[in-house]
């Protein structure tokens, strides 16, 4: 007999994100004259003029009672909408140049609210040198905000996820698993670390860690066509953090890359940043058995968990 | 004695779209080297690589309850998503390059519906050449897509809301206030003609018309720094509409220009589509009294009608 509680196949929750976005877009074809890549990435790249000029799309919204509490201080949720979609750009180590938000609301709710949230997103608009051009409002029963973010690489190739190897060493920024608040709402986007990676070669492969290395991982992998062992001793925690919250807590937003094993040595030697580097594993051939009994689940808004 | 109906100052109803978005962005500065316009006109305009080359950003959201009823055919939701956008690069000239999607949906949506949703969306993309590069989903308490364009004006400038002055002819394409099925889901945007008019230095200024002439045609104006004299008579209406349904049902997304008397002349000579073009009144000195008894409402989310 099948339990009461697991969902129908075909509903969202037997989906989950993941397979809602594949059902929804996986037969888009790209023009590759046009689309380095579309869908599946951080964000989508174009090319630009020249051959290493690339313009990258990236939207992305938070939702009241889904990504934030309504008690939530007003400037960190709007601080949260802009840094999540910047983290994406970082992700594939491009520079953002511009941003236009979508703010849905109730009729009822307060311009006081809002402003402060706007302050938010404007202190991440600024500390980021993004140019804030334009808005929409729209009426909604629940608040929203969407960025949509232009951003670029020039002179140089965007990191895709699709690009690790097997041998490649695995890497993260930073470290994982501390307490919610000041994961997601305060986090800050690598964009220098990300830029950097990608302007010297440095990564085979890149994206950021908004589900936890539990979920994103696997995504990395399979979007490679690679197996990944992972030592979990090896992997940074915030103080107080356990192995299972560093893995699966998620909304780090924290880089997850690879290099080979030549670049991993210059790279860590190079490393001009105060965030902390670790390499928390190895890129294996796809099918060896990894080991991610550990993983539990990551964070899925629709899966039940 | 306030009336009980009369909305709080400071409530988003007393301030409307405008006033809102004004509140909330009224303040944000563009860098003139890299941004051309920013909020305000119907899409962000950045400069391109070389004098003559604009790109445009643009995003823009329909909700269920707000944009559309539940019950409405899917197909025609999406439809609508992606060809309000579009209608958005049409009231500059510009060329639509690539679009990435934000879908909201509640946890219990049949994963059917939203694929034909998603089909509706495909189908206008097809249409007009555009690339789908992305998509995101989030749960939401009401079903909403937010859909972010990226167009550009290569080898030509964008035509904004701001270049009317006085002397200009006043034109619209098409009909004005068709029923409400025909208007709200199954218009056409006019990219064609708007690029056309741009590419050949026709319009001086251009808008389209999603509030209905009546609430739009007196922000072109605002823009611009002129008034106009409107011939009521000469507004172009949909069979069996009536005047203020043509100035004010609104969601006609037709395009509204203006054009110096000379191009004025040129452009219906050589006018090369079948959408029908009218002159409908002359841009006046600012501060001439306009016509605008017969401008009621037009459509606005936050204001009470």
């Amino acid at each position: 007999m099948i339990p009461a509680s697991r969902p129908a196949s075909g509903s969202l929750a037997a989906l989950g994100e993941d397979g809602l976005l594949r059902l929804l877009t996986a037969h888009w074809k790209i023009d590759p004259d046009r689309v380095l890549t579309g869908v599946g990435d951080d964000c989508a790249v174009l090319r630009g003029d020249g051959r290493n000029h690339f313009l990258l799309l990236k939207t992305d919204a938070v939702v009241e009672g889904v990504h934030f509490a309504a008690h939530e201080r007003p400037e960190w949720i709007g601080r949260k909408a802009l840094a999540r979609a910047l983290s994406d750009l970082a992700a594939m180590g491009a520079v953002p140049l511009a941003a236009v938000i979508t703010l849905g609301t109730a009729k009822d709710e307060s311009a006081r609210r809002l402003r402060a949230i706007y302050r938010g997103i404007e202190g991440v608009a600024k500390k980021y040198r993004v140019d804030l051009v334009g808005g929409e409002t729209t009426r909604a029963g629940q608040l929203f905000l969407n960025v949509a973010l232009l951003g670029e690489c020039r002179g140089y190739r965007p990191v895709l996820r699709s690009g690790a190897r097997a041998g490649d060493l695995l890497f993260v920024t930073g470290r994982l698993g501390a307490t919610r608040a000041r994961r997601h709402l305060l986090f800050e986007p690598r964009l220098a670390e990300g830029e950097w990676l990608a302007r010297h070669g440095f990564a085979s492969s890149l994206m950021d860690l908004s589900d936890g290395v539990g979920a994103d991982l696997p995504r990395l992998a399979r979007a490679s066509g690679v197996g990944f062992q992972l030592d979990p001793q090896a992997i940074p925690r915030a103080r107080g953090a356990t192995l299972s919250a560093a893995l699966n807590d998620g909304e780090d937003y924290e880089l997850l890359f690879t290099a080979t094993p030549s670049h991993a040595k210059t790279l860590k030697k190079k490393w001009p940043f105060t965030t902390p580097l670790h390499s928390i594993g190895v890129m294996t051939p796809r099918g060896t058995k990894s080991r991610d009994a550990i993983f539990a689940h990551g964070f899925d808004h629709f899966k039940q968990r």
